[in-house]
């Protein structure tokens, strides 16, 4: 196992990496930047180095820093959280050739799986479904309209190398075709450096699905059952649950998306954690949308009803240890709801709501987990992302983590800063969200705040 | 259900309540003296009543200013906790008479297990083993010595009605008898305004190890398994372990003790959540000890080895509904830790600090549960115990659970008073605690701060 490890990322992942460390008695190196200086990630680490300005490409995203600061401390391996540098190649192959081990899989799988084209490709191949459409890229508006005639429409034109819902449009006729792949082109260009684009029939209303898996050096993968991750605002995961509602989802659905997951995981020759995005439509199809090639912010739900680290995970199979859990050992116990709670303000279409934490109550108790890097008197930077805590709850089932993330919600406190806790408290309260009866459209098509604007 | 309940206690355990019954849509009326008027239960409840002055009598302890907040607030039942009334028969026949519910056992339970040398009769009677001594009370000298002399020395004087460690004398030897038997009475009737003592074998270096049950009204008992509570200082528990560690608890063991415990209930006519303490001999004999007839500070490990709620199963148990748990369905999964963090100086023979709380970090994470009722800015007041939180941690294994205590103690900061934080971390890093081998006298016998001190 490895002495030391530096954590290439912050806020609350970063914490959480350095906590796993310490269960395994590693030693943790945090990075930061000048924004950060007092975050928690730094403090709690055994040493922190600056590695660099405010904005995240001085910092957060400057490889030469951290390797830098990777080979001044010693550690031997960096854990690249999620977001920043975690599903970069370049990065992940950089660290190969300094001889510091990369936690999570390696740089010829991140490199296929991130070309999302491609990757769709590699998997039809594989007998793993996929949504029919265009074979990789294409260009001439000829071509698109004749296939999108043959696919019927709406469909979608998507980003080769997008994420993060940009680079996306819906088209629901021919005449918006070629407009709609421009202006995709032009944003996958701004966002990705990249401008090309491929088409694929849009699924109507579909539940976003994904499977867990982990993989060792050895080739032996696991799955760990789903997550339900449909409760999207703009593309933007708010809410997510694991298992998947009944009676939508169902034992057998969840061993066939699960055996799929692992074809798609041994295909590229994956290894470490990982996450199979699926589109399932009302018939219980799936469609392999994309896999994340590293830790996912909404990874404790699945830890909540499986009992498995999955952050110790990532460091024992990096560490080059073989999974000593088997796929009939992964028992799904209870259910698990995980709210995402942001610095931002749903009243004014959630614009971010940087600044300084006044006061802060944190809910605790029997089944339910806060991880957050943010204390009373921390003032949330204006530079990254708006997340400040995660709020997991853990009951025997569905009903009782409802009525577990009622109660922890409303004790939630959060003064300074404009929070999204009323928001998810109601969206709670939705008779839909009851039911488990949403799809990833539900919260572009539902105003969840509408009562108290007296528009409801 | 209830529709509305009143807790009769403070601090963490009362908010432990308030969440339950949230969890069951039950409304709660708090109470809390005029020292809590800034506490967090009155504040988390949905109504809170004053009931008097700072001193425990005048207001935690004042049974009709309580029966009278239950009036006024329509509350149907009262929830006690633990301390203060939880035992107190005189105050269940008091709810039972003005048609409260008393969310507990029945007053006869009460009055039969509070009484510990009637309570040890009963429990012998029944085939639970006991502890061989006295036929009840004794007084005369002669009849003492004669016993103990058949006993053989040392024995143990104990106060009819004691509890918390007071009124109890260790005599080595025949000597030192009389005067350990008068300086007995007399704190037993300071302590408990009873000067009845009873003798009996004191076991050496005995494991304190007691079985959490639920009772229903209908005559079902199911025990949930041990919690291993030998690390205690001067009789006060300071950390709690479920399972208690291997070799030492077996298989077969556990269930004999759960078996001797299940009867030990039902010869009481037990209901609602109890437990049943036991000291338990180097070769696995067991001896009744007796019985709590309320809710414990530790019951989170036992909650997290289950997934059990037992203060859910408290409220659903006192509104009459059966138990839908079956002994079968009992499952151990993993190791829980508890360490009660204290305001108090080890380094001052743990003298209580009240004061301020300035600042605070409470440590979260997968596995981790804090229960408190502190917050930033919080005073600690004087009047009541000194506990101010507790951390559980649960891991898959004992090992597992101990690397999560190591970092969890580590990140946990009170700024503003002394805490044992620091003697806790000591205390998970002996090699007899890491190796499972300990028994309730370690701590009395043992300076954990010795090195600070220079003494080791």
């Amino acid at each position: 196992m490895f002495k030391k490890i530096l954590i290439a990322n912050r806020g609350e992942i970063a914490v959480r990496v350095i906590r796993a460390a310490r269960e395994l008695g590693i030693k943790t190196v945090a990075v930061y930047s000048t924004a950060d200086k007092n975050a928690l990630h730094a403090m709690l680490a055994d040493e922190a180095v600056c590695i660099g300005g405010a904005q995240s490409k001085d910092s957060y995203l400057n490889v030469r820093a951290i390797i830098s600061a990777c080979e001044i401390t010693g550690a031997e391996a960096i854990h690249p959280g999620f977001g920043f540098l975690s599903e970069n190649p370049a990065f992940a192959r950089m660290c190969e050739k300094c001889g510091i081990v990369f936690i999570g899989p390696r740089a010829t799988s991140i490199e296929m799986l991130g070309d999302k084209a491609q990757a769709k490709e590699t998997m039809k191949e594989n007998g793993v479904p996929v949504i029919m459409g265009s074979d990789g890229a294409i260009s001439n508006i000829h071509a698109a309209k004749t296939l999108s005639r043959d696919l019927g429409y709406p469909v979608m034109v998507k980003a080769s190398a997008g994420g993060g819902g940009r680079g996306i449009r819906i088209v629901h006729c021919e005449e918006e075709l070629e407009s709609q792949m421009k202006a995709a082109r032009q944003e996958a260009l701004a966002c990705f450096g990249n401008d090309e684009v491929y088409i694929e029939k849009f699924i109507e209303n579909p539940k976003h699905i994904e499977i867990q898996i982990l993989a060792d050096d050895y080739g032996d993968v696991i799955y760990l059952g789903e997550r339900d991750c449909s409760m999207q605002r703009r593309n933007q995961k708010v809410l997510e649950e694991a298992p998947s509602p009944a009676p939508f989802m169902t034992q057998e659905l969840r061993e066939k998306m699960g055996k799929a997951a692992v074809t798609a995981a041994k295909v590229c020759g994956y290894r470490n954690a990982g996450t199979i995005e699926f589109l399932v439509d009302k018939n219980g199809n799936f469609y392999f949308m994309e896999m994340n090639t590293r830790i996912q912010v909404e990874h404790p739900i699945t830890e909540a009803v499986t009992g498995i680290d999955l952050v110790k995970q990532q460091l024992l199979i990096a560490s080059g240890e073989r999974l000593s859990i088997k796929q009939e050992d992964v028992k799904l116990t209870g259910h698990a709801i995980e709210c995402r709670i942001n610095a931002e303000d749903p009243t004014k279409d959630f614009r971010p709501s940087p600044g300084k934490i006044n006061s802060m109550f944190i809910p605790g108790g029997f089944g339910v987990r806060v991880d957050t890097a943010a204390y009373v008197g921390y003032e949330i930077p204006p530079y990254y992302d708006s997340m400040i805590g995660k709020l997991i709850v853990h009951g025997k089932d569905r009903e009782e983590a409802i009525a577990k993330m009622n109660w922890a919600l409303a004790e939630f406190i959060v003064d300074g800063v404009a929070t999204n806790v009323d928001f998810q408290l109601k969206l709670i309260r939705r008779p839909e969200f009851i039911a488990g009866d949403y799809d990833n459209g539900f919260l572009n098509r539902t105003d969840i705040l509408a009562d108290e604007r007296g528009e409801g």
